[in-house]
């Protein structure tokens, strides 16, 4: 024991913990961003440009004016306006579910839907590269998981036939936030099928771009509305504003609004981002075209970079990720890129399953080719030596 | 195993659950409000009527239309703004904090609190009703968790000093969300500095209402700013807006920054929340006399109950919490309330930590003494034969 004077000590450890990781190459920082910014932005999730179109923005600033600046409490005491009940209908028709839920962000719609749809009688079989809220959900279900190889719906096959208990649930991303590459949902959906499980599916980074005028990945494989299937998605990335929801039978979404403690327990989202998430369907359902403008710049933009000798990731969606040798390298190579004014993102461990690092390029709808060219100029120039294959 | 045509049948479970809940009296269902209402709202927690108020909402429009309706990234990548940064320091500065870090909500701000300061490490301790938020946070940590009697720093003492780890977390929240009563703050923290435990507080409740000119439950404590202690609040509240944040030592928000799983992997807070917490700490430090209304409210509501033969709390903030004799009894008062123009909050298991139902009223700092007379008439009279003690 310390004693009354030690408690200045008591947070010493963080400064161990903070030493080991810059030694390690692991420090990160915030750089604020100014509101006027001629950087050329590939980091971003905004998928198709949304977040600034007047459109979107506008709804945003109109119903904060109409109905406040937040909910005022959780969803079920005053936080549901009439505008998440909105919302929540177009989200569900748009995408082909009977019903959606709105949670504040994607993050607490992952924990809600896999701890409430799994718990101590269901079995967890996840892929190995979900992301992190999906992670803290099945850590938060207390029950068996069983993390399988990458895509690998035999292996999902083998973990659900070995498994203990009785009703099982799979849980996978359709696009997988660092690489961008798909899930294999129709097989997933059928080894599911042959196994008596549910199957969870994150298209956070689907909907918007995948699927016949961005209904998402679930839609593209004919599996939204399904009685088995469920999936959540953000309004943070493609929509262009903040928040999360979860997609499903409609019996699943009572389920989630009596049990779901990450929305039980939580205040209601914003009016202005249910608002902008609206509007933003509203783009999406004027302007179908709009998802394939994202396919053909990340599909561009990896081409170049390929031909100019980088590990570059399949495009499948908005994302393309680009091998960095070394943590180091990749962070110096983002910096370099952002003094030439061109922003990237910077992935390392622990945020690449993998342990490889990259730089994640994300492709707007409205990057011009010329916008592309500038970026392929700008991140092959700053590149480290060994970063060609 | 039931094969491939069962799949319809793969929550079936669901309704058995909600068949159990139905037969307990703990359905819930979402009431959404209008944009216009003549509902007297006694069931929020705008508790300084902020979330209307035209210099907040006004700030959270100007701020969608200059920024954007989302951050579009996760704070690290392009998710933090130059308003996030700003309210950062205002939040710290006004709390009495060396820094602060700003999440997308409180729940997740807890959720990175409670983990990162814990861990394999230390072992934590709390109250055994802290929020569910932090409740969440200490499964994530997978360390020992000990939760002892409420508001009972003799039995923290305890648990300290017969821990297994070296470090240890103590976590409490400032003011209890549904009676509304207070943490014993300086007693709490007397016993963690002899047992060289860090203290960490949820005062969601406190920021606004306590304190000189509503500086938060530590700052009247004098322990905000302190080398042991930490706090997280909701910008969701007494703030109108939504998103959390955690202040504390500069090296424990470094730390967040780098490791705390629901800050690094979840999209940014909205800048026009962020900017609407920042105008509404704005109007605090203009009108330090505003949280001394939200007690003479609280107090006068809780008295008048009382003086109607109810078993009411002694409020020592916005919240007062009325006891009713069954879950069902709780919902039929709220139920009638509600048609008589009252919004009450009505809370049953498994949401209050003792197994009794209530009906949770909070009082705002903009009710008139009519708007309380009223309300004590309201409830009054749809009160359950057996309420009175
Ligand atoms: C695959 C995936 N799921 C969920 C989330 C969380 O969503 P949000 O940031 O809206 O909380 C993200 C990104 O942040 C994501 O990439
Ligand atoms: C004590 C307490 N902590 C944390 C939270 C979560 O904050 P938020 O709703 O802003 O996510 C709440 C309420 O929702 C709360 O009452």
């Amino acid at each position: 024991m310390q004693g009354v004077d030690g408690h200045e000590r008591v947070f010493d450890w963080l400064d161990t913990e903070a030493e080991k990781r810059a030694k390690a190459g692991l420090t990160r920082k915030l750089r604020p961003r100014a509101a006027a910014s001629d950087e050329l932005d590939l980091a971003g999730n905004d998928y198709l440009g949304l977040a600034r179109d007047k459109r979107v923005a506008g709804a945003a600033a109109a119903a904060a004016l109409r109905w406040g600046a937040g909910s005022t409490g959780s969803r079920l005491v005053t936080g549901s306006t009439e505008l998440h009940t909105e919302l929540e209908h177009e989200l569900a028709r748009f995408c082909g579910f009977q019903a959606a839920l709105v949670f504040s962000s994607g993050f607490t719609a992952n924990l809600g839907a896999v701890t409430t749809l799994s718990g101590g009688e269901s079995a967890i079989v996840t892929d190995k590269y979900i992301h992190a809220s999906l992670i803290e959900g099945c850590r938060l279900a207390r029950t068996d998981v069983a993390a399988v190889a990458h895509a690998d719906p035999d292996a999902v096959k083998h973990a659900l036939s070995t498994r203990r208990k009785d009703r099982a649930l799979v849980v996978t991303d359709s696009v997988f936030s660092v690489d961008g590459d798909l899930a294999p949902l129709n097989q997933l959906s059928q080894v599911c099928r042959e196994h008596n499980a549910a199957l969870l599916v994150d298209d956070a980074h689907g909907l918007g771009v995948l699927g016949e005028g961005g209904r998402g990945a679930l839609n593209a494989a004919g599996l939204a509305g399904e009685p088995d299937i469920v999936a959540t998605v953000t309004l943070s990335k493609s929509l262009g504003a903040q928040g999360g929801a979860v997609l499903g039978p409609r019996r699943v979404i009572k389920h989630l609004v009596e049990t779901a403690r990450s929305f039980i327990f939580d205040t209601g989202l914003a009016p202005a981002a249910a608002a902008a998430a609206l509007a933003a369907l509203g783009v999406l359902k004027s302007e179908p075209d709009l998802p394939q403008k994202v396919l053909n710049n990340s599909t561009r933009l990896a081409d170049h970079l390929r031909g100019n000798g980088f590990r570059v990731s399949e495009p499948q969606a908005a994302v393309v990720s680009v091998q960095a040798p070394t943590p180091e390298d990749a962070v110096e190579w983002a910096a370099r890129c952002a003094e030439q004014g061109v922003r990237v993102g910077c992935f390392r461990p622990p945020s690449v399953p993998d342990g490889i690092s990259r730089l994640r390029l994300t492709a707007r709808a409205d990057l011009t080719d010329g916008d592309i060219d500038t970026a392929v100029k700008v991140i092959s120039e700053c590149a480290p030596p060994s970063a060609t294959s």
